[in-house]
């Protein structure tokens, strides 16, 4: 049976989401905990966005085929659905920066990679002395000019869309670069910070963190609004655009399909381009 | 002249606020960079609530008094206001876990101890491995059992007033301790974690750990709603009621009257008890 496993983590201790050996990563770590609990010598899992080093994540989402009697063998005597019990378990044996936060079965043909709709992200950024928090320095940039948001949100509008986003992409031999930005919008938290929410269908490598740094290069006024849009246009890596740094960065949440047209957006999922890490 | 510092820490570094020889806590570090900052041999500051090991401060306020044209000095040729440059100055001295949040000159009487009406701390609880958030997991407790916010809210409202708090304090020979809570409230934030707010004029040692500690035993139903009352109403240290982590409990803000009402405070205060830390 495939089971999905919905997990968040402090990004600061890992290599980045994919097993290396000798590294310490959240799929190494996952993929040896949940061994342990199902009591098999090995387990695969595929991760919805394989995060880079330091990326944080709230909602990322990956599955794994398991026996059909392997929940209830793990869940034990324990009272209550197996699947609970299984991520009971598994917490117990994650060091404390990774918890699984749900697991279920799920249908044969949902995939965490292909299945995904769109991927979201959070970048957040303190520009204010008076909002910088030591509490949450481990996933808030701490930035020292003062950023104008409309100007911001000016920028970001211009790239929403399908566009060729080679200009914000680590180049890979052979594979497109053309992806569809959803949702590109600054807001500020209830604390002050100045939170970007950032959706598209997929990224491709280190996309997140040169838009950020595009627009934050708006933002503080050293490039005018329509700068981002110049460059997206250019369709080249551009060295004035800066990849903000990891820290800052959360895979917030992964959009699938309901259950009963998982089908139809695999099918769909072939037909297309391949998808990459942000 | 007088100066009022407000600052924001991460507790985990620190052996708490109150500096002591040959450990690293939020006064020293403060004090040193304030020294270098003004370029005196010593500074001493007074703040208001000397914080255990671990507790940590978004709302911290202090004073400190410095010669009158120490700012401007310090400020050096940096344009602006001389007070935000100095504050500046000390952020880049300061390590990253402490954080001048506004530095400010104030009246004579201003005492950031002896001044303030009320301090407001925040107790979080993660009850549920849905809100479990490895991001904020320095701040926030993760706790096994759903907790009932209705009761622990009904447990809380029973403790509102003036009060002696000696059940909830850890002794101290010749204090009172004699306390008014003002609000004693716990609600869900956006992310599913429970908050209390707990405000008081003034709070003895360990009393917000402790009185947590009552509430949650009610909370998770171990205790009836009016067990906490109860203990309050006996008077007398409970060894059932335990003194919960420090790592989740934040000093978030401190209430002082208006600058023309500081006389009449301070006035006030002298003829009150003494003031200690929770």
């Amino acid at each position: 049976m495939r089971v999905r496993v919905d997990l968040a983590y402090d990004g600061a201790g890992f290599h980045g989401w994919a097993r290396q050996p000798g590294l310490r990563t959240v799929q190494g770590e996952l993929e040896t905990a949940l061994a342990t609990v199902l009591r098999v010598p090995e387990v695969s899992v595929t991760c919805a966005g394989r995060t880079d080093t330091g990326v944080h994540a709230r909602g990322q989402v990956c599955h794994l085929d398991v026996a059909d009697d392997a929940l209830t063998g793990a869940a034990g005597r324990s009272t209550g659905a197996p699947a609970r019990a299984v991520a009971t378990r598994l917490n117990g044996l994650l060091p404390a920066d990774v918890r699984v936060r749900a697991l279920r079965g799920v249908p044969d043909d949902f995939d965490a990679r292909v299945s995904a709709l769109w991927r979201r992200y959070a970048y957040r950024v303190a520009d204010d002395p008076g909002t910088v928090d030591p509490l949450t320095r481990g996933h808030v940039l701490s930035w020292r000019h003062p950023l104008d948001l409309e100007a911001m949100n000016l920028a970001g509008g211009a790239l929403l869309g399908e566009h060729d986003f080679a200009a914000f992409c680590k180049r890979r031999e052979g594979a497109t670069t053309v992806r569809t930005l959803l949702d590109l919008q600054w807001a500020r938290d209830a604390s002050g910070v100045a939170v970007a929410t950032v959706r598209a269908d997929a990224f491709c490598h280190h996309m997140v963190r040169s838009l950020m740094g595009a627009l934050l290069a708006a933002g503080e006024g050293r490039r005018p609004p329509d700068w981002p849009a110049g460059v997206l246009r250019a369709g080249v890596r551009d060295s004035a655009v800066p990849v903000l740094p990891a820290h800052a960065l959360t895979l917030e949440e992964v959009g699938y399909p309901a259950d009963d047209e998982l089908g139809a957006r695999a099918e769909a999922s072939r037909r297309m381009r391949s998808v990459e890490a942000p």
